[in-house]
């Protein structure tokens, strides 16, 4: 196909009238679709629905001799801790189990190190300025976070390899207010782009000048692959830290909401006993205990590591027919076009497409206005702001098949229009 | 019975010589039993077991058309939100639904007082110092959130009507920094106390001098009555707000945990809607949605108000005989002997004892050398610094009746032995 910046004026105007017409016509289909958010479609959610049925009725004692129904239980049951130590491959006593929102524990750690800082450190609160590197695209959500704490967010460039390491250790060894840094290591929200191991070593080996300076690694995607014979590999990250030196470095996040149930799973935080021990400090005071027995339902139903992997494969083969929709119709429709470009992911909930810049408002905007509900623009930045206004997050897995093939082809139409426009202008 | 003031000091050491003896052959018989904490007893606990079968895998749909399986759904279900607006006669949109535990959503909203003050007061953080009023006796775990955060916490008295209140205008109407005060309205722990009617009036007519006072209405025990037909009842203090001009003075919690699971029931908060709008901006931050399966269950278990006081009265069946081993053997052995007080709760889950100044610590002390956990003496006062050494909360809701039968009477004994102990050494 021909690039769209190699046509005359006059083959744009032509192209543009063509474009103008379909998207008329698209806009009376009258189209309602959501392709915003990362959500799991209910077929995804029907393979864990042997959880809503679940009889625990003869076994609601843990492990550890816990009444599951009581109080009690601060960090979780042992045998839901053994399941994340698997799942993560960090030691079990290196585990917490938290309630059904890793996001939630992210914010309590933010909120915790504002008010008491982190390990005996300052309370960031009390600190003229303080500071957060955050990889973009990115979570909005993370952003989110620190935004709302009054933290101020400084832009890392992502490249196929993770985070720009040259920046990442100029900031972190460099800056005393760089308190923390946001990371998705695998299959990262929106690119979908697992982390190497020289990035993973990077971060190990990191010397912050602050000392309460944490990485704060989302591992929400960890077992989240479309195909058994082609997946990323991540290092670990915990090991790293040991082996480097740093064993309080990192804060690890994980949960099951894209594994069992988005709105009913469990969570888990893993770290060393040291950042532990001052987690549990605010812990003990805030909650007698996490829902023991959403953990015993999890670990009755999953069993172990080998039940969550043949339980992902199911979830693959729902989700991969979804991602093929999409990279095949940019491939087929955009490729080549010059007016957009994009990854293709091995697992994760995204397809980050990087359109002609200054065009994403439009063709979001576009996209609205024909009934198709995409990401906002420039959500995956920090404070909303895309410098580019180029990137647009894809979240192919709630919409049917049908509806992901009406919804692409609208956006496709849109990209292209945007495109044509913006060349026009000049 | 003969006060123990009254004895000669010959009397007082024949009958040390006797306590001490029976002392040490309580001491040998090895008791293990635990009265300090506020845990309902197993069987208590099999009253909801089904919850723990219940099947919910066709039914998983909300009124308002959620899939609880999935995101979403921030300030929970609808007919969740029935049930507790029910429970707390408080208009359903005034009620939101949060996680398993009520203690964590308060230690949220002190948290957030911190980090962003009040409905756009200063946050607390900037404030040169923060008080919080604290009717003690009282909850432990209260003022163990407001000394987590730094807050000056000033002892208000607790009368038989509830705190007292000119102490409680005094402070809020006059000073700006006090920010809160902690209240646990009905079957206050540890007394038992119900606020009467003029208590909850003054409390709605307060006239605070900080526009971010709040008052933290922890209604724990709200149908946790003994029995029927003696319970008490309180003024409803969301009504009394609104009838006195201050809809947005209160801040009302409860939660399950004493209904259906301690560990695994659903929580709520019921305020203003200024008050919950400005509580969903941090919310919405912070977890992108409460476990609604866990809300599901509920409702489908309890199906409404009546279901609910139908299960408490199986509750009351269990509980009712235990506070009456406590009150039976109270009033028996130490009635009339001038070494103790307490009163006649109506509901709840505690027995308050005020033991001779200067003899709390002894007691509890005595208690544990021959196997008996009570609460630690203190804790039911700020910074757990009981000034007079005396009180002592009884929490009969875990063990056995047999188990209680013991502890009590050891008990007893080590109240009389501390007694007359402190009387001897004038």
């Amino acid at each position: 196909m021909k690039k769209y910046e190699s046509l005359s004026k006059p083959e744009l105007e032509t192209l543009l009238n063509e474009l103008e017409a379909s998207y008329k016509t698209a806009q009376k289909k009258g189209l309602k679709l959501d392709m915003s958010r990362g959500k799991p479609a209910p077929e995804q959610l029907d393979l864990s629905n042997g959880l809503l049925n679940i009889n625990i009725d003869d076994s609601y004692i843990s492990k550890d001799g816990l009444d599951c129904r009581n109080y009690g239980g601060l960090t979780g049951i042992p045998e839901a801790k053994l399941l994340f130590a698997e799942l993560f491959c960090v030691p079990v006593e290196n585990t917490i189990i938290n309630g059904n929102s890793s996001l939630n524990v992210m914010y309590d750690m933010i909120s915790r190190g504002v008010t008491h800082g982190v390990m005996g450190s300052t309370p960031w609160c009390r600190l003229e300025k303080v500071k957060f590197l955050c990889p973009a695209p990115g979570y909005d959500r993370h952003f989110k976070i620190t935004e709302h704490f009054g933290i101020e967010m400084i832009t890392i460039p992502m490249t196929e390899t993770g985070p720009d390491m040259d920046a990442v250790e100029k900031y972190v060894n460099g800056d005393k207010e760089v308190k923390g840094i946001w990371c998705v290591p695998k299959y990262s929200n929106p690119q979908g782009i697992s982390y190497s191991d020289e990035t993973v070593r990077r971060f190990a080996n990191l010397r912050p000048a602050a000392k309460d300076f944490r990485i704060y690694w989302d591992n929400a995607y960890i077992v989240h692959h479309f195909d058994d014979n082609n997946q990323d590999e991540i290092l670990d990250l915990f090991n790293e830290c040991n082996k480097a030196g740093n064993p309080d470095l990192a804060l690890m996040f994980s949960s099951f909401s894209k594994i069992s149930f988005s709105g009913a799973g469990i969570s888990a935080t893993s770290a060393s006993k040291a950042n532990l021990d001052f987690i549990q400090n605010s812990m003990q005071i805030q909650t007698i205990g996490p829902d023991k027995l959403n953990m015993l339902r999890h670990v009755h139903f999953f069993k172990n590591l080998d039940g969550i992997k043949a339980h992902m494969q199911k979830h693959a083969a729902i989700i991969k027919p979804k991602f093929e929709i999409v990279l095949t119709k940019l491939a087929e429709e955009i490729g080549g076009l010059g007016i957009g470009e994009w990854l293709n992911p091995k697992g994760g909930y995204f397809v980050s497409f990087a359109a002609m810049p200054g065009t994403a408002k439009t063709i979001i905007s576009l996209c609205k206005e024909a009934g198709v509900t995409m990401t906002e623009a420039g959500a995956t930045y920090p404070y909303g702001i895309d410098p580019n206004d180029s990137n647009i997050r894809i979240a192919p897995s709630f919409p049917t098949v049908a509806e992901l093939n009406q919804a692409m082809d609208l956006f496709i139409l849109c990209v292209k229009l945007a495109g044509v426009r913006k060349l026009l202008q000049g």
